[in-house]
């Protein structure tokens, strides 16, 4: 797999999400802005994979902060991380990273600048490694839920391409073919921007992991006919309570699942939860242009125009549609969190 | 309105509903071949407006069949029926319209050919008033169940287009609409072919009747949030226990319904209900072509070459899930089919 981004030649090289299956294209991001912007246009997204893109973003930006005392240039790293901070409301492993970036930058007063600087790229590789590694323990616990011949429905993409690597809920479906068994993904296309079309499903492919193409309607009379035996998919945030936010249409899919008696998982690590949050009604959720849902990937228009549209591009899973929380620290039931993640 | 199907001067001009709402294009169909293979690719579409739409293939063919003897004619006539037959498969209204024509055929023995022929004309735009009126009846019925300020969740199109004109679903939304109560139509946009966003979304714009465009995986979320009031659906079949054959989507939209305690009608006239199927199970789905899901109304691909798809074009909803049947001689509880049109 080509690394979905990485530290290169001193830019931030991402690989262009919105160009794919069609076209692997990288962009070379040389100011803060840029990267800003790929996260805004969806160029990389998902949870994890935003977080450790802001926390380079920032690592970036620091290195041209042109000042000679610690105070401007902590000052300075705090616009950065403002600036990140606007591109996308609802996952919360983007401020979960710039905060990482921040207690980085104030950890090291009294350093010489450039040791800070140096110290910030650092940061921001040591979180990418870890969330490889991360993923590879939550594919590793995640995999004891799957059997040899399950059909397994995921959304979105929460594989390789919305991390660093490896992937969450891709991660269980890659550990549990690498013990052999055989399984088959059931990617939806995740209308409007077709994460699982174009990126679910191109990602297996590669891996050579069996996976056919669904419409987001098609879940619940797969379902019905038997066709699906559990579901995975990962997570934007996770609230205190175990309400869960992901892409639109997950919340459905966890209706759905529940009404045929099918394990509905959600695999995430520890930087998705956010104690802080005591309930997912409290959770931001972003709404994006009508744009996305009027054109898909390039189409015609598929409605009128001035044709009004809603575009929530999340939705919050109360906690008990959630069989359980596949983390880095085991398989937890939603009810657990705080005790097992208050540290 | 611009009409679905008519006869008009010796043809069947079509409302070519593959490039709507792009261009407003009419086809003229001079021989029932032609005919046939606008069903088959969607250009007309709609249980009940392939009904009327074969049925006037029928008459179309039946001018060209040149013979002397009623025998070679009756014979000629069935070998057109059986060619419209075999376009779509689960939409029971085709076969009923076809089974008008061939009656009218077994009626005339002993008639001149000529007045049969045109007899086959005459019956065929019978069946295009009589769905008017029978559309204009449930759209009556129904609109008892919509209240002021409700707003209605439709999938794929049960509208004007779907019929001879007004429509069963959208024929219960125009009716609530014309007594002044203030509605809004939410409709699912409806993958892979998107009747929802390019059809209905199109005609009730025309009508300036409120309607806001979703993703069919937003279905659920909306619901949860208290936006949608009750839902109303088409058919392509009602099998005798109630079940009912749909869009691919509805059995999921039926499914959320019920978990919310929201009301899920289906509209449909009585040549919708197959008393002779006895249950959902025995209804046959139509499989369509994977490239209707990969390309997205003339979208580049969403995913790789060679990628395994699904694309069952309907499902079946239980009749457990029905509130209950709109139909043009009331509303009817699923399981009091047989009693109210045993006839």
């Amino acid at each position: 797999m080509v690394p979905t981004v990485e530290w290169r030649d001193g830019a931030v090289r991402i690989l262009d999400q919105s160009r794919l299956p069609g076209a692997v294209e990288f962009l070379d991001c040389r100011d803060y802005h840029t990267v800003a912007r790929a996260i805004k246009e969806l160029r990389v997204r998902g949870a994890p994979a935003i977080g450790v893109t802001a926390a380079m973003g920032v690592a970036l930006g620091a290195q041209f902060i042109q000042v000679t005392e610690y105070e401007d240039f902590a000052q300075g790293v705090l616009e950065i991380c403002a600036h990140l901070a606007a591109t996308r409301p609802t996952a919360v492993n983007l401020f979960w990273a710039l905060e990482r970036m921040k207690q980085t930058v104030a950890r090291s007063r009294g350093k010489p600048l450039e040791d800070i600087k140096r110290g910030l790229i650092e940061e921001s590789q040591r979180l990418l490694d870890d969330d490889i590694a991360v993923n590879k323990a939550i594919g590793r616990h995640g995999a004891e839920l799957v059997a040899d011949g399950h059909a397994i429905l995921t959304h979105c993409n929460a594989g390789a391409l919305a991390t660093a690597g490896y992937g969450t809920a891709l991660g269980v479906v890659r550990a549990a073919w690498e013990q052999g068994k055989k399984i088959r993904v059931l990617a939806g296309e995740t209308r409007p921007v077709l994460q699982g079309a174009r990126l679910t499903v191109w990602e297996l492919m590669q891996d050579r992991i069996p996976v056919t193409l669904i419409t987001d309607n098609m879940a619940g009379a797969l379902m019905k006919l038997g066709r699906i035996n559990l579901c995975v998919v990962g997570a934007d945030r996770i609230a205190a309570n175990g309400d869960v936010a992901n892409k639109i249409g997950t919340y459905s899919i966890a209706v759905l699942a529940m009404a045929h008696g099918i394990p509905f998982y959600v695999a995430a690590p520890h930087s998705t939860i956010d104690l802080s949050t005591a309930s997912g009604d409290q959770i931001q959720i972003e709404h994006r242009m009508p744009q996305e849902v009027i054109s898909v990937f390039g189409s015609p228009p598929i409605a009128p125009v001035g044709v009004e549209v809603l575009n929530p591009a999340f939705d919050v899973t109360p906690a008990d549609y959630v069989t359980a929380i596949i983390t880095e620290r085991g398989v937890v039931k939603p009810h657990e969190l705080p005790e097992r993640f208050r540290s």
